[in-house]
């Protein structure tokens, strides 16, 4: 009776201090989809991929099975079964593999299939969203992807931080981060009214709830999907996408910043360490430095400068910048890289931006022209990260929303955050895509969302 | 210099081995919330609460300290810091306390605070829902709720599964599951346009896009948030609430049931040892039933049972039913609560029910009237986990898309998922709510959700 086996578990027990304990396992059973099928007339090698680990395992059949002729036409994208011995290989490339007995059919594929053994273009393959998945890059990104958003949990919860699922649907439009989607439903719309009494949207941001938790438990963070209805294609934006937003109650910015360079070297961390396969296909094939500019972070002591003292820099900066550069400014993307990769050569935080292009929740500083604000910026992304600590005083809260022109309607139960034991707090939001596209190398937000979502391409 | 410390970090240096080795640690720092605060003109009890643990720490605070009276004057609410010795105390019935040098205010709290020492009804905590999450009982229900998270995502990923974000908004209405969210923005609204170019709605289930995972990686789960617009006020249904779709490639109903009962039996596992606090109280408070519920599901047999088997029992039981009892029927909370509490008296799985009343996806049976579905029912609760395994013919995929009405456009890559390579695959969904009802006692969906979505109810 052949053992059934992942080919994972082939992995693990080959690479175990003892693989020769092997001898009771040999003879064994796998199951996966074809990735490559080449014979000639006396011996055919299957790479077979069942989903399990990034890696193919390498099946050797000989004329001497039944239906020879039958596997040699099995397509890619087949599913079979296979029995057989697995061999150690230590002379190959790859460490073992399976000297088949038998192999089954368990699902039939044509040659109309869309994914051939050919490379494929990342716009080709968006258009088979529910296909991609089985070629070697996406198969690297999702795993990876999969992994990333457990080191989150980890991180977090090793620490005691409360997971909290902030609402999706929502009545506030005051977060003010530009447009959002509706949400109604059709049996209401058509009678004029509103399912919920009232406009909703989807939140942009679950940051103003986390606040309500944060001053409960001190140590919380939200991780999920938010929404933007911005009718703009980019490489960078998509109208549905998850963020995480950690707030901490009796913390300040340097807090804040403690938590995001911990969090962001935990991460890179664990990936490093539990997608090693997948970060050298990267490496290899999707953008050279991918592993070095991760390696450096980890290394990296993250700086950490003020807005006024960047904008001295760009000032003195022997660079034309498409953007004329003068303090008060909003930071264009060309600035944040100049700054991260030519002058610090290195991760930053930028700290202290005027109050007048920050959110009306940033805590106003001593000198009443900036709030405590800090953006993380990486060498070749840009702006990773952006948090704040927030106003925790009554009056200056109120006058800020006054300021931007937010009703308190609404809003009442937020300010009452600071008139029951308001302590200081801080937080900050993390684009999980663009930590995503930053940890592989992949240059376009669709190719690190399963089915993404983004003007007129609702597919799917 | 005392030693900052979370009360959290109290409790566990207090159970180490050694609590003697509290020696150097003994003069310590610990910020809070004041949950009471009583005194006489001599000595003064502070019950103070961090967040970082169920429990509270007692502070005393003597006479002799600079501005009693103002810390005798500090309400239920307000935000402190406290520098104090900590003092074992074996004798009493809480392990340690705080004898005060001093108290700082942090954050001030006046005696409008809504929420006082004596007992709120759930309904008055409910329009308060920023500030219930300070109160005991929604402390442990958000606790036990990101505990709940963690167990499901260790679970799946310690096996192996990858965690899929399937989409929120999505183009198909062919899922069948009532009432859906439309999506759209406002400014397309108003040119009669739509965002993606064509209707937009709420997913009620990610399951189809998990299986398009399934089909790449084998073993996949979701856990994301999931909408239903339907106009009715229960005490069991949101119109936001959270899933679990869990996806098995290579797997039949078997394997299926198999995972439903090694999760639920990890998750609650994991909350018995995680939250011991947490679960004592809802069994003082909540429900007196609730820990020997659970103890008895983990040392139960899951019993597996056929729709037909169970219809027998009912048209046997000397019970009378509000809905009459005959084959072919969908089961009601009724029926499913006599099968699992009268005739098992333990957990059950109902399997193969009439094609008729479950989704066109599930696998037909050989028998042609009855489909590979099964509903995990347990004591108190009735269904808990409702699954199948999933149609991978596709001829008999596209007889059921008609004979449940549904249009092949817009689901072809659904199809194609039996085309190519489709093999014998299986799922299911836990709805996030309803188990956390199951393990806290909890008996309104709208007090296990951070700020919960219902008709006419959009607060927050």
């Amino acid at each position: 009776m052949p053992t059934f086996m992942t080919v994972q578990e082939c992995f693990d027990v080959i690479s175990a201090d003892n693989p020769l304990e092997l001898d009771g396992i040999e003879l064994i059973h796998l199951q996966g989809w074809v990735r490559t099928n080449r014979s000639n007339n006396h011996i055919g090698f299957i790479e077979l991929n069942d989903g399990t680990s990034f890696r193919n395992v390498q099946c050797v059949y000989e004329f001497s099975l039944t239906d020879y002729a039958t596997v040699q036409s099995y397509n890619t994208g087949t599913a079979i079964s296979v029995v057989g011995l697995l061999k150690i290989t230590p002379e190959n490339k790859q460490p073992f593999e399976i000297v088949c007995q038998s192999i089954q059919l368990e699902g039939a594929c044509d040659s109309t299939y869309p994914l051939q053994k050919k490379r494929h273009s990342f716009e080709y393959l968006r258009e088979i969203a529910h296909l991609r998945v089985r070629s070697n890059t996406f198969s690297a990104v999702f795993r990876v992807r999969s992994l990333l958003s457990m080191a989150i949990h980890e991180f977090f919860q090793n620490q005691g931080f409360i997971y909290v699922h902030t609402p999706i649907i929502t009545g506030n439009d005051a977060e003010g981060a530009g447009e959002v989607f509706r949400v109604e439903s059709d049996s209401f719309a058509k009678k004029n009214d509103h399912f919920f009494g009232k406009d909703a949207s989807l939140t942009v941001s679950g940051q103003l709830h986390a606040e309500a938790f944060a001053l409960a438990f001190r140590d919380v963070y939200t991780f999920g999907p938010t929404f933007r209805a911005e009718n703009s294609n980019t490489t960078r934006h998509a109208s549905e996408f998850w963020m995480i937003e950690p707030e901490i109650a009796f913390a300040d910015l340097d807090d804040n910043m403690n938590l995001i360079e911990d969090m962001v070297t935990y991460c890179v961390n664990y990936i490093l360490v539990n997608a090693q396969h997948e970060m050298k296909f990267f490496n290899d094939m999707i953008d050279k430095t991918v592993l070095d500019r991760l390696h450096r972070l980890l290394e990296s002591e993250f700086v950490r400068m003020t807005y006024t003292e960047a904008i001295e820099h760009l000032l003195k900066a022997d660079v034309k910048f498409d953007y004329p550069v003068s303090w008060g400014m909003d930071l264009q993307a060309e600035h944040e890289r100049y700054i991260c990769e030519v002058v610090v050569q290195g991760p930053v935080f930028l700290t202290n931006y005027p109050k007048e292009i920050k959110a009306f929740y940033m805590r106003l500083n001593d000198d009443q022209k900036t709030v405590a604000a800090c953006d993380l910026l990486v060498p070749g992304v840009g702006e990773l990260v952006g948090g704040s600590q927030r106003e925790e005083r009554l009056d200056y809260l109120e006058s800020a929303m006054e300021r931007f022109h937010i009703e308190k309607s609404g809003l009442e139960w937020y300010l009452d955050l600071r008139r029951y034991g308001g302590v200081k707090h801080a937080g900050f939001g993390l684009g999980f895509e663009r930590f995503l596209m930053y940890i592989t190398g992949m240059q376009n937000i669709r190719d690190v969302v399963p089915f993404a979502r983004t003007p007129k391409n609702l597919d799917y």
